[in-house]
């Protein structure tokens, strides 16, 4: 996890109307250096040098578990999340951008996007999720996208005003 | 510039079917470091370490000004490049994705997209290009992605195989 990662998904989740972003990471060492950027940029003297990255980090959380945050989202909406789950290399059943856009349009519940960093999501986090989005293709046969990359595209092709 | 913009953009042109993507940086010694960062992935120890991170990175040619990038580019194609720039706030005259996508597909000459970091590129080379491409828009009023992220969404919003 880099700082840049924070910022950057911090700044997809405000353009795009992410109510909340969770870094969800087991290391309690890693969830302090998070919180220590957060709180700088949203707190400290970072929120009065840059109020547009303070809007953007405010809206970053971090957890230790995905548990947790499937947990919390259960009890701030008093309805489960359904969990939509990214892969690079998924070629198991998947849902398309259409298709998830309409969902998210009509459906009252909450839902819980899921990006991994390094080689991707666990495989039991992909299997047990409710939906796996199809993954982004180009034009061509590679797809090694950055998870700061990835992020932006899914949040753009799910709410971009294009 | 981070090491990290080298990386997502290299890897976002990879997927994305970009020819070569340019750095173009005034200061030598930056230029220097990123050559150093390119060299290690394309032609050092990196190289043979993860080979999909070289072959994103081939693709990325370092230059001092952007008069250097348009020349060599119609010695290439012997045809000029249309450039195309982006920008956060533009509220002159732009080109939609579809639009430009179109001109993609059925145009001969090379087309340059040009990206800035920090505040954006210069007025100068907004009003000097052929096209300035809509901003992107999320659902809200907040517009202040990274460069790395407007690169993502622009290439795959042109390219990206929806």
């Amino acid at each position: 996890m880099t700082n840049l990662d924070i910022h950057d998904i911090g700044r997809c989740s405000k353009t795009f109307g992410v109510r909340i972003g969770y870094i969800v990471n087991p290391l309690e060492s890693q969830r302090d250096l998070a919180q220590k950027i957060i709180h700088h940029w949203t707190q400290g003297t970072g929120a009065r040098y840059n109020p547009l990255r303070k809007q953007a980090l405010e809206r970053i959380h971090v957890r230790a578990t995905l548990q947790e945050v499937i947990q919390e989202i259960a009890e701030a909406h008093h309805l489960p999340a359904k969990t939509v789950a990214t892969d690079a290399t998924w070629r198991g059943s998947s849902v398309s951008y259409q298709e998830m856009n309409d969902l998210l349009c009509h459906d009252r519940q909450p839902y819980l996007l899921l990006f991994g960093t390094g080689w991707g999501l666990a495989r039991e986090v992909l299997e047990g999720s409710d939906f796996v989005l199809a993954p982004i293709e180009g034009s061509f046969n590679y797809n090694h996208l950055s998870v700061r990359s990835a992020v932006a595209i899914v949040l753009d092709r799910l709410t971009g005003n294009r």
